[in-house]
């Protein structure tokens, strides 16, 4: 995503990549952030302007328009942004992975990326670009993290060759965001072992087919 | 739900249960919960006005409140209204009723209420009590069914006595929505048995646990 940093720009300064070197710019850009995923909750997609953006966030429109080229891109970049990190995988084992990976989900409930998927899903429902847009930059970035970990068990045999990654994807994080999203369980309501009782799941019925 | 039809009406006259024998009284609800859901998908809940509703179905406020004491109630109505009918489980065995429920999920993809699902979600987040009323009056019945399935699975020895079935409605249903809502995969690049392979992995797992 940060490809799209500059292009589209209206200023006349050439700029290299962004660097650590410079605090200034990037406070403004977690102002910026900030600003966006603030309105984006309050007034939803379609009303949020980059000038009420701007405004929000103490910076020049142009400032904005440098780093983004436009309102789609700025929303993705925040979404993706404000995540909770994946953190990194324990590697232990194919369970030990997976059941990382749906903690992760169980975790994120709560994060303000996660609060701001329906709104997503709704805009996406009028606007199909937006929709395969947040796909690519926000979501799918956390599928294939999960793809990976997959892939490297029917590497390692512990899934068969013909394994379906993708429908093993939905196996895994499917039960865990129904519940804590759909059917919204409070989490203290859900068994403490929730996570690998849905890996187990999986990976016994794998081994039931064998 | 029809217990509320004639609370907190501000009509004079008395009023007994609907029947059939009343058409236009049918044709009028008919009407109503069509521009609610309507306006519901164009403004969303917040600025959803009574006033509107009756205007767009070409009834009178009184119709409206004669059936529904509040908007709250009329939404959720509407929305159970619209949902596609579960129809008959096969009764055959429980893979069979299982997998009716997850090809009901697939089916009901593209229906007003679900494409409404992700408004209320967002207005749930601020407003805990929509969100509960909507869990109860709409999410909750469907679940119920399937509970149903899987309880008489329990009582035919099919699943083990300490099944948990609420976990087993999020890992039969948590797969396919996170399929067709989540991940938005258009139906045709779905597997064609994509339900009896998430209900096999399911079941499957269960079997290799005993």
């Amino acid at each position: 995503m940060t490809s799209t940093a500059t292009s589209g720009t209206t200023s006349p300064e050439p700029r290299g990549p962004r660097s650590p070197g410079r605090p200034r710019s990037e406070r403004a850009e977690k102002a910026i952030i900030e600003a966006t995923l603030e309105l984006l909750g309050e007034h939803g997609y379609a009303a949020l302007a980059i000038e009420a953006i701007a405004a929000k966030a103490g910076v020049g429109k142009t400032t904005i328009y440098r780093r983004w080229p436009n309102k789609e891109e700025l929303v993705l970049d925040a979404l993706a942004a404000t995540s909770v990190p994946l953190g990194e995988l324990p590697g232990t084992s194919l369970r030990d992975d997976l059941i990382a990976c749906v903690e992760y989900v169980r975790r994120s409930r709560g994060s303000r990326s996660t609060r701001l998927f329906p709104l997503m899903m709704l805009e996406g429902l009028n606007n199909p670009r937006l929709r395969e847009r947040y796909e690519t930059v926000v979501l799918e970035p956390r599928r294939e993290v999960l793809r990976g970990v997959l892939r490297r068990g029917i590497e390692a045999g512990e899934l068969p060759p013909d394994f379906d990654v993708d429908l093993g994807v939905a196996l895994i994080v499917g039960p865990i965001l129904y519940l804590t999203k759909v059917w919204n369980v409070p989490d203290d309501q859900l068994p403490d072992d929730v996570a690998a009782r849905i890996v187990d799941s999986v990976l016994d019925g794998i081994r039931a087919r064998r």
